[in-house]
């Protein structure tokens, strides 16, 4: 049996992102993460496949978290409505105890190509999850792809903004701003004539 | 000098793909695309720095394309009017001539877990191609990023329909009703309460 581990997983991750930062995703090994987090490389393979899934672990659970609330959503919910519960949904992760680890991530996946391409991947699913799971409700192929993108795009800039150096608004209601200005410029979209006057 | 050879790279890609259908994309060989073009291997590495690219080149393309005319739009051009002259601006490649090589392109890339990977990959370039363009003619950043996923999103869609086996009607057409309904689409989104009533 293995040894229990108190927040093993938020340990590995935390020393994980802070190796990646000093000396480098290619350069950083799981014998180093585990050494740094003061436990074993087994203990590491229990909770991650590989040092990438410390990086993008957390995507996968967004759009299976995303595609949940979208599909329990009550059977009334709008479509707006039904983006506003997903985001609200993952508030809880992003707390400002884990802004700092937000923020690593994201350098550490600005910084190399190879991450970069597989957060965009990443991100490529989530947007197929969100729409498949709004045509699970009923909503017409074409609303859920084009909503799929605006929630995807109003998850990345809520994340681009909460994890700014100078932020100090929490999530939620950066996520809230956020969705609110896509659907205005998407009434907007929908409303201009092809060549204005 | 080298010889010119009169369409050296529609003979080549008209060859690849129909060998990559035949034979699958890995099994095949640049020696094998030149052969069966009747050209040489340097005559191939004169059009294509590899197979992939027979494959990408034109979504690289697309972008570029897509880019200037937004860019070179006159001023008073609406976004929704910018995404129609991109659109619009592709459809010499979109020919009836050309349909069975966009259809063989499609099989391959769908059949392929890189190659798909890879078509994520230039879309999400695409996007930011498009949003590029708007920014620069002066679009607030919102709008650029939701009317750049709208284009890339009337574009995939627009391809599919026209690749689609039983499609007999012209690109341009499609692309005209696929943005349109994005945009109806968008009004809608813009405008619903988050719950309705």
């Amino acid at each position: 049996m293995a040894r229990w581990e108190p927040n093993a997983r938020e340990r590995l991750e935390r020393a994980a992102l802070a190796l990646f930062v000093e000396r480098g995703y290619d350069a950083t090994t799981v014998a180093e993460i585990a050494d740094r987090a003061g436990l074993t490389k087994s203990t590491f393979f229990r909770h991650f496949a590989d040092k990438r899934e410390v990086v993008f672990g957390g995507r996968d659970q967004l759009a299976d978290r995303f595609a949940e609330v979208i599909r329990g959503a009550p059977p009334q919910t709008t479509v707006a409505g039904c983006l506003t519960a997903a985001l609200e949904s993952v508030a809880r992760v992003f707390t400002p105890e884990r802004q700092d680890l937000a923020r690593q991530r994201r350098a550490v996946t600005t910084a190399h190509t190879e991450l970069r391409e597989r957060e965009l991947l990443k991100l490529a699913r989530l947007s197929e999850a969100i729409g498949a799971a709004l045509r699970d409700r009923g909503v017409d192929d074409t609303t859920s792809r084009l909503a799929a993108e605006m929630g995807v795009l109003a998850f990345t800039t809520a994340f681009a903004r909460w994890t700014d150096p100078g932020n100090d608004r929490p999530y939620t209601e950066i996520a809230h701003t956020a969705l609110r200005d896509l659907r205005d410029r998407a009434g907007a979209l929908g409303t201009e004539a092809e060549v204005s006057a």
